[in-house]
């Protein structure tokens, strides 16, 4: 396996392979690698020639006051993890190979779909995400891109970008892996100590219960978010940033719970802010 | 020659001599073709092995009240044109091909360098450019691409873009050309009567002549800014838009006339907004 830090150093091995038609596989992550990632992983490597994996904290997708300087970092425990998946290079540039001096070149992705939910909470953020994934796909050129569902939203962004600026890949969305008990995997949950690790459960608990009303036949979106949030606030410290339950398709708001749903919601415990998401088609 | 008007049918068209290891030329038009393109168009097949040539008038890059609806069009001219330099395809999407509804994904290079000159006379144009020009390297797939020095910020704009978004391609820049009495080649020359067409060699006078006094030894920006000007002033229906002497490598602003600099400007000849540059090494 091989560990690059150079843009391109990186572009000229994946251009190689690209000329030889070989089918490259790209895994984006910011590394601190958890089942989840490595569930993409194996799904790449399972479905492609070659599997680069990039390990990059983004700094421009975090706002002021976020935790880029917190978020947990240990690029040999990763590469090591991925050495063992059968990954072909590793690519983990530092900020400065990816954002010199006088950097401006942005990509964003305007309207409702970054508007709403964690683009309401994180202004900034899916410029952030959209930038630094246009800079990988230009740089690792993948003919599939692995993107996990945990990240609903981010995904969704993904795809519509893919499919407007035309870039030729195809994004494969990844289903959400969680421990026993239910905890969706993420990599802030390092930041939990082990009380809030348990209050951090109300996040799978509560999709839960939505999913739960609704296969039951509750079709009123404002009295499964009640239930929701009535059962986060039972948690002493949970806060909910949002809970919403929309099309699954555009994230577009609906009348009713109706056709494929989505139901996401950002919860803050203490001040590790987690996410979560759960798919119901009615 | 083929013609496409799909972008999905031009993609694979392209990737597949991409994986044939073939060196693709781009050359993105708004059509209309003058020999200024033809000069491009001639460069790209003298270099590459493919050589694409897209026709598009670009709704985004034009401004409210600017002239996208009577911007010249004459696609089987183009063609004709296209046919006779031994171009490979042409690529001439309707709108809806290139902005479906609901488009929202769009590339921009912000700062200094897309905030002055053409980017203070019209908002919002190098957004346009660089979302249509992303899109079309991404449908493309170019080895190189080809632009005119004529849109001497444009041609900058996009080298930042290709350079920070890590596009795996090269901008070939190519010479202005001009006619005989010097006015340089445009689309919109088009739209000159006679009169309006004798007064816009204005444009090409005021540069030689600021040419001339830098040559005889003059360093005063402000000082050469004013001959401009002046001499401008002489023609009764031209209009400055802005006149400008600065770095040539990054469009910052100078303190006196030093290294490689570019002398642009934008003058309007009635309604008619055209613009012309040049640069000097001293």
């Amino acid at each position: 396996m091989q560990v690059f830090n150079s843009v391109n150093k990186m572009q000229e091995w994946c251009r190689d392979y690209k000329m030889q038609g070989k089918k490259i596989g790209l895994v984006p992550t910011m590394g601190y690698l958890h089942e989840g990632h490595l569930s993409l992983v194996k799904e790449a490597v399972k479905s492609c020639d070659i599997v680069v994996v990039s390990i990059f904290v983004n700094p421009i997708q975090f706002g002021v006051g976020e935790d880029f300087d917190d978020y947990p970092r240990d690029i040999s425990r990763d590469t090591n993890l991925l050495e063992k998946e059968n990954v072909h290079a590793v690519f983990a540039p530092s900020i400065k190979e990816m954002y010199p001096e006088g950097y401006s070149a942005f990509v964003q992705i305007e309207g409702e779909i970054t508007r709403k939910m964690c683009g309401a909470s994180r202004p900034g953020h899916f410029k952030g995400v959209a930038t630094v994934v246009s800079k990988l796909f230009n740089i690792c050129q993948p003919d599939l891109a692995f993107f996990g569902q945990k990240d609903a939203q981010q995904v969704m962004v993904i795809e519509k970008m893919v499919k407007e600026l035309n870039f030729s890949l195809e994004i494969i969305r990844c289903p959400i892996v969680r421990e026993q008990d239910g905890m969706a995997m993420s990599s802030r949950n390092a930041y939990l100590n082990k009380e809030q690790r348990q209050q951090a459960l109300i996040l799978s608990q509560a999709l839960n219960r939505a999913e739960d009303e609704i296969i039951n036949g509750e079709r009123n979106i404002k009295k499964v978010r009640e239930t929701m949030h009535e059962l986060i606030n039972e948690s002493p410290q949970a806060e909910v940033d949002y809970i919403i339950i929309c099309n699954a398709l555009d994230l577009s708001d609906l009348q009713e719970i109706r056709g494929k749903v989505l139901i996401a919601l950002a919860v803050k415990i203490g001040n590790i802010r987690l996410i979560d998401n759960l798919q119901v088609e009615v």
